[in-house]
């Protein structure tokens, strides 16, 4: 199988890297949610035993990796590799989450998408030969990400209906060339797509028609269709971003609703939680993904599933000067299977 | 040649991809300095046209990817990937400049190593067949830096020795399959350096120990010493992290000095300029890279070089708390042959 690339944005894995190991962690909202008990650690403390929210999320972030490295039986220096990324300005959780570290470091900046980002390019390197092991990790926390996006929080502002929730939580995961799988068989990179949502506080509308865009370009690449696939993820879209992306494809009369859910529906009790919208941040796709969905797949619930993280790539400031909000999404196809029918 | 690793951070690439082609474009500062004549536009306008200096530096991007795909007589629909990032909170320079493209895109965060990174990730992408055509391209702005980084530009408050001036300008480079190059041979990945200066404003010192720890690294991985390479460039280390990467050197024995310059000292006019410590920002090292390193490779000027870009991983979020400033520096190799002795 030499042609790997299948499409204008689609690549066909050669030798599909294995998952061979995950893990997440998760503040008090998360393990009040329904994926609670499939979390490899849920603190109370928001600043994880440090004297600031950053410097918690920071910790995640290396609890998360410590976690994945132990449940493979693997040390640092195993992984040749890691893509890393989160919200806050400059990267920090991760850098700082890394830096004592001796691991071979990409910062990545795709805003929720980062997870779709980072996974589909430690599966390259992967695959490519380039590292024996590579990893993927993002991060989000909800106070380090009101006091930068919007408002204090001690001020307790009122939140939008459109709104989402920013996860308290972090999720790694671990790739390699042996293992028992599931594997990663292809990945689309995405378009920025921009629309001209300009309501910072709407970014489910925002990003569904990157989603779209994606996803329907995922389908026409390796010519499958939402069926072929026992479920398909969203990263953080919400509610409203969710409904927007099944309308958009019902618009080309295929019906994706019933097996599409999205990450940002699936972290929290949509009941019990008023989380408006859903959950959102680069922590919450990551964390569902290395808790809910690969477990998901090793326990055989599914054989093969989309994950596709989405992104608004906005910032305070952008908003600030009236621009709209550009939305990106990565697409990673995981599969029981390494060669797949 | 199928061992691509070797080392634990350096990579050979089997089928070294060319550099296709690469522009450059720079401010008013940028144009007065020794290598204004190599660029392939420069503006009096800080904005470029638009409305704020943000605006503004997106459309550099977009300037440089045009200019870059011209004197390729490639269109947009021509590249596979691009690799993309700015200093600014969420990467807003990036993602604006790419919103109207439908270029697959994928965001980095690497402060002033972002070249360095992208650079490598686009080699990637083309060695192993994932892209015919893949762009690496970042940019910076003094102004739009000034106001996130430091004080309001208008105060003209006074700067610290040690500081360096983030350049105006912004670089894109394209590598392919075929082309006339010169080529990418190796790659070494960065690992995060800190050795716990907290000086935001001397991040020359904080940056030079990854410099030295990359190169080191590259030199050990690939068995060649500095003086195998016509010469090397590290990026926006400015006078006083170039001096400490020659000291570091020296104390294992080995003269760097003789072919060894930093971007950030090449950029302005060290006597007719005051730029402190010398120039910074993602826009430097690109901007020197793909005007006067490239073109002069292209001429004969070098054979064999590293360019090494090197980025401190601060916020000034992480500096309010106490926090030191983390470094990287991604190391890539350019050859004018493609199989090289």
């Amino acid at each position: 199988m030499e042609s790997k690339r299948i499409g204008a944005q689609t690549l066909q894995l050669a030798t599909p890297p294995a998952v061979i190991s995950f893990a997440s962690v998760g503040g008090r909202m998360e393990s009040q949610g329904p994926l609670g008990e499939f979390f490899d650690e849920l603190s109370e403390d928001h600043t994880w035993g440090q004297k600031t929210w950053e410097k918690g999320e920071s910790t995640m972030q290396q609890h998360a990796l410590s976690h994945a490295l132990e449940k493979a039986g693997l040390r640092e220096s195993d992984i040749d590799m890691i893509f890393a990324g989160d919200l806050l300005n400059q990267c920090t959780a991760s850098a700082f989450s890394l830096r004592e570290s001796r691991i071979p470091f990409c910062g990545l900046y795709g805003a929720c998408s980062t997870m779709g980002e980072g996974l589909a390019l430690a599966a390259l390197m992967v695959d490519g030969g380039y590292a024996r092991r590579a990893a993927a990790m993002t991060s989000s926390h909800f106070c380090t990400a009101e006091r930068q996006y919007r408002m204090p929080v001690p001020y307790g502002s009122q939140r939008a209906p459109t709104a989402q929730w920013t996860a308290t939580a972090a999720g790694c995961c671990l790739l390699g060339e042996g293992g028992t799988g599931p594997y990663v068989t292809h990945v689309t990179i995405g378009q920025i797509v921009d629309l001209g949502i300009t309501d910072s506080a709407n970014m489910g509308a925002a990003m569904a028609p990157a989603a779209y865009q994606t996803l329907r370009t995922l389908f026409r690449d390796t010519g499958t269709t939402p069926s072929d696939y026992d479920a398909i993820f969203t990263g953080d879209l919400g509610k409203l971003g969710h409904d927007i992306v099944v309308d958009l494809f019902a618009r080309d009369g295929i019906d994706i609703g019933k097996n599409y859910d999205d990450c940002g529906l699936l972290l929290y009790d949509r009941q019990g939680q008023d989380m408006h919208c859903g959950g959102s941040g680069c922590g919450c796709s990551a964390s569902v993904l290395c808790s809910h969905l690969l477990r998901g797949m090793r326990e055989g619930r599914w054989r093969r599933i989309v994950f596709a993280p989405t992104g608004a790539l906005l910032s305070p400031t952008s908003s600030f000067q009236g621009e709209s909000v550009p939305g990106i999404c990565h697409a990673v196809v995981l599969c029981t299977e390494r060669k797949e029918a």
